[in-house]
């Protein structure tokens, strides 16, 4: 039980609540809710895991990861005509399987002595990308994408953070909690308050 | 020729007709068909071996698989006019080619000697993405997650029966044909008599 | 500095300059910019690297790739709005991108000794995963499948004739120049003059 395996455990339960809440949203039958929560609850640790070419894909040497994300996807179909606001939660719980995520990423590729810009990458890809191919494979417009709001940013901040904090303090697991903190408080803020960094604009008139 | 390779051609080359019908539905060109074709009848048994890592994936060790795959995009091409109905051809090929690359999955697996929870989702990977990601690239809604289907349901049913066969019988082979079986009579049952499991309803009334 | 790393390097650019430009069109701010163009950049590459199991992703190994792409996408997102047409822009990049990636393909493939038709494979999917991935992931039509235009298929035939140029004159950087100029030049054709093949056309009339 390495910090980053409860990382990773922690992130695929939370992961496969939002996966099961999509999978509300279009209304499947159980066996679809525990698909869309286990591709949502393993995808972005199994690109990194692939893209990484370690010798197992962490799911797969570890097969109570899947049955984590399938309670939570039985769980969710009995229970989510019970939340005020289906789509808020999601929301939330999304904003905190992503600040479980990112340091997961972070800690494996740390683990693994990659560079620092494989490092960044890693915990962004552990941290978008289940949500990704479920927004992609259910047919929403991705979270990860979504106008006028801090996503990708509060991964990249955390991941940056982590890095900062593992050169100030030496301490992978301090580092690996401020990342999740970083990451969270960007992600929460911007839903709270709606921070976000200035977009695209198409052409403005010229000067 | 194992009974493994024999199942995952036949699943490429029915998944290719598949795939190629697709095609005919977005108006491609001849090499858009074979691109489809070749996407849908090697998607499932790709992301199979990259997950569990296997030294070489089953179409780089064996090209045929895509001169199998661009023969059947071929064969479309030219004769999916003649057809009566091309959604209802699409619907049947799809079944059948689940019904084949399901225990194609599930038999590397069990080559491989992976616990049984892995066999189970390499059963129903090979089975489901190849079509998934045809219906993803193609724009259309994904046959996986249709409502009110069992689609993703019958893999699962046809993996756990193939386990439940290799516990009483021992036997790969026979194994296998009762996953075949077992996958193919409740999607057909599905298609043909609406065979399906509750789907999730949103809030009902509380009590 | 082999000539495939050169490739590579420059269609990472190039696809991250085409991958900005469709953030442009979605509104995204910066870090979005970023994350578009290096999925852009880096996708197709990484499918290949992956299905061909090489040891490391060459991004992996060559972190300076990411930079390249994230340098482009800081680019457009000051620049884009001076572009008179940013389609227009989009597509000629897409094309000159395409027709860089696809000899990069064929070259590792053929470095890995691979038969002819997985180098042909590798040539196609190094040039076309990339723009799928951008596509799908900003809910485009894809460019690789629209209808009436050569786009696989310039990649189809480039990929020929690397082999075809390899064959007859026994030298690769050769064979690689070849393949870009017959890609450029079909997809090209195809923007300018609106060649294309044949396409489905449903039910004609029957005789």
């Amino acid at each position: 039980m390495t910090p980053v395996y409860v990382l990773d455990l922690v992130s695929v339960f939370v992961f496969a609540l939002s996966g099961a809440l999509v999978a509300s949203r279009s209304q499947l039958d159980l066996v679809g809710f525990i698909f869309v929560a286990c591709l949502t609850a393993v995808g972005g640790g199994t690109v990194r895991d692939v893209i990484l070419n370690r010798d197992t894909v962490f799911w797969v040497a570890q097969p109570e990861v899947i049955l984590t994300a399938s309670v939570a996807a039985v769980l969710v179909f009995f229970t989510a005509h019970l939340l005020e606001s289906r789509y808020r939660t999601l929301l939330w719980l999304d904003a905190f399987a992503l600040a479980v995520a990112v340091p997961a990423g972070v800690g494996v590729a740390l683990g693994m002595g990659q560079p620092w810009a494989i490092v960044v990458i890693m915990g962004m890809a552990t941290g978008c990308f289940g949500g990704l191919l479920r927004d992609v494979v259910c047919n929403e417009v991705p979270l990860v994408l979504k106008q006028g709001e801090l996503y990708l940013t509060a991964a990249f901040a955390g991941a940056l953070a982590a890095l900062a904090a593992l050169y100030i303090m030496h301490d992978t697991v301090t580092a690996l909690l401020v990342c999740a903190g970083v990451t969270f408080a960007l992600r929460a803020g911007s839903l709270m308050f709606g921070w976000s960094l200035p977009v695209y604009k198409g052409r403005p008139p010229r000067a």
